[in-house]
């Protein structure tokens, strides 16, 4: 009875894995949004999913911060519960961004240079997810929290060079200023999405060297 | 004597609220000096009633954290009057540096998308006034407190609906590309404000969920 | 016995002080490369010299970092030697931004107006690195301390404004809206090396106070 009681104010089992799962699969979906934009130019369809995303990822988001206010004992620092949810909201938020901005700009064409952003995008989220899932069973997860998190790091340093690459043949080949104002943008802001898949690296890392 | 003594060393009756309250105040008026240079054009009074409010702006904070190293037990979390302090601050540095840009950049005609900004920013900013005042007395003041929260989460949203109109408009109808540079990064600024207003609503309303 | 036992649990001495003057020259020697950048205009040995010395403030601030994991006992709070470590590698790291930009937007010309940068960026960084020195000694290094933090406030001031006189100019003489988009770029960066500067200068003031 007592042991019931106790379980009941302490919901110390609650399943903070199944949301953070979710949170990361409403990323791996804002990263596919992001690839067919880039493959196939900007159309209706692309904003109404990545506006549909934008707000599963935020009551993805919400669901997590509100279940840690109702939880007593978490399984990891609640600190961390809470840096990962709203870090992991600032991926989405971000390819949402680039995403609206490009409405907003009018820019509807295909981009190479775009592309290449989302593939490297779609690469650390799915590392990112695979590393969230790593996290329901740290004692055979850890290793692979361990691999995904360094592949973050690497694909960020691609996304830099990345942006050197582009920005540089940018302003070697187009003419218009105000196309340069948009495009410039627009690719910092996808090299931005890869600092933060950084950052949810780093949380993830750190949530495993705790429970080492 | 004990008594007095004691509330010598811990004097906690200190008003805080009364120095949050004189912050509020410079950034209402703050964003009434924006509305003037968005309904006027920008002239050197603009310039100077501004720098005089950023000044001011900086001593109120000032005052609140000097007041904080003094006191040992206050109203509010020591981290809750850190934040509201500075963040109250931003707001106000925000619009200076919209107004300062303005002057840098020598945009000195009136502007209508401006003014919508503006507009938004001083309702926005006069609701977190009234929340601050709603501080004094929780017991009664929580409910305007959640009210003028709500209210700023709301405006927020406005402002960037707003802004992507403003820009798309201005990317459709501008064809100078050096006025494309300076005015989307004024009306990007002029987004930010609204942010910066959220994240103050933000503690307030933590403030307020504290002491409930 | 019992003694070196724990003095190899509590390696309290450890020299933290010498590992902070590696990092602070690191930071003065990238503000003595940004100065030829801008006096001699950009060429192949600035840009390997400025990756060069990014590599050597990361190890500078990993290495810092990872003997903070390993010490029990601190000479200064944990928070704030995590902080000075991140904050110094920001300077470095936002001057190799600089540098880096210039080189993927082929601004290789010399430039009057990034040298009024760099010099107001070499006297910051000189100062806090003899700042970083006084810690060592904070029984009669505290004055130093306090003086270069005020120094460095003066600094931060003189950049603003220097920014708004620069970026004046560029709008005024610049009809090129292409070398508008590079350069505005470049001189907001050169002034958000002395906001770094600033927030170094906060912390170990911070640093200062708590050991007086």
């Amino acid at each position: 009875m007592a042991f019931r009681f106790f379980s009941r104010l302490f919901p110390q089992d609650f399943d903070f894995c199944e949301l953070f799962e979710k949170q990361a699969t409403v990323a791996v979906d804002s990263a596919g949004v992001l690839k067919d934009v880039a493959t196939d130019g900007l159309n209706d369809s692309h904003v109404a999913a990545i506006r549909a995303l934008e707000h599963a990822g935020d009551e993805a988001a919400h669901a997590i911060l509100e279940q840690l206010d109702k939880t007593f004992i978490t399984p990891f620092d609640r600190e961390d519960i809470h840096a990962l949810a709203n870090e992991l909201d600032d991926v989405i938020d971000q390819i949402d961004t680039i995403v609206n901005r490009m409405r907003v700009y009018k820019l509807t064409a295909a981009s190479k240079s775009l592309l290449e952003f989302a593939n490297v995008t779609e690469e650390a989220v799915s590392a990112l997810a695979k590393a969230v899932n790593g996290m329901r069973n740290l004692k055979n997860g850890h290793v692979s929290v361990e691999e995904a998190c360094v592949e973050v790091n690497r694909l960020e340093n691609v996304s830099d060079v990345l942006r050197d690459t582009v920005l540089a043949d940018l302003f070697e080949t187009e003419k218009d200023a105000i196309a340069v104002i948009k495009w410039k943008e627009i690719f910092q802001d996808a090299e931005k999405v890869l600092d933060q898949c950084e950052d949810v690296a780093h949380i993830l890392r750190s949530i495993v060297l705790k429970q080492a």
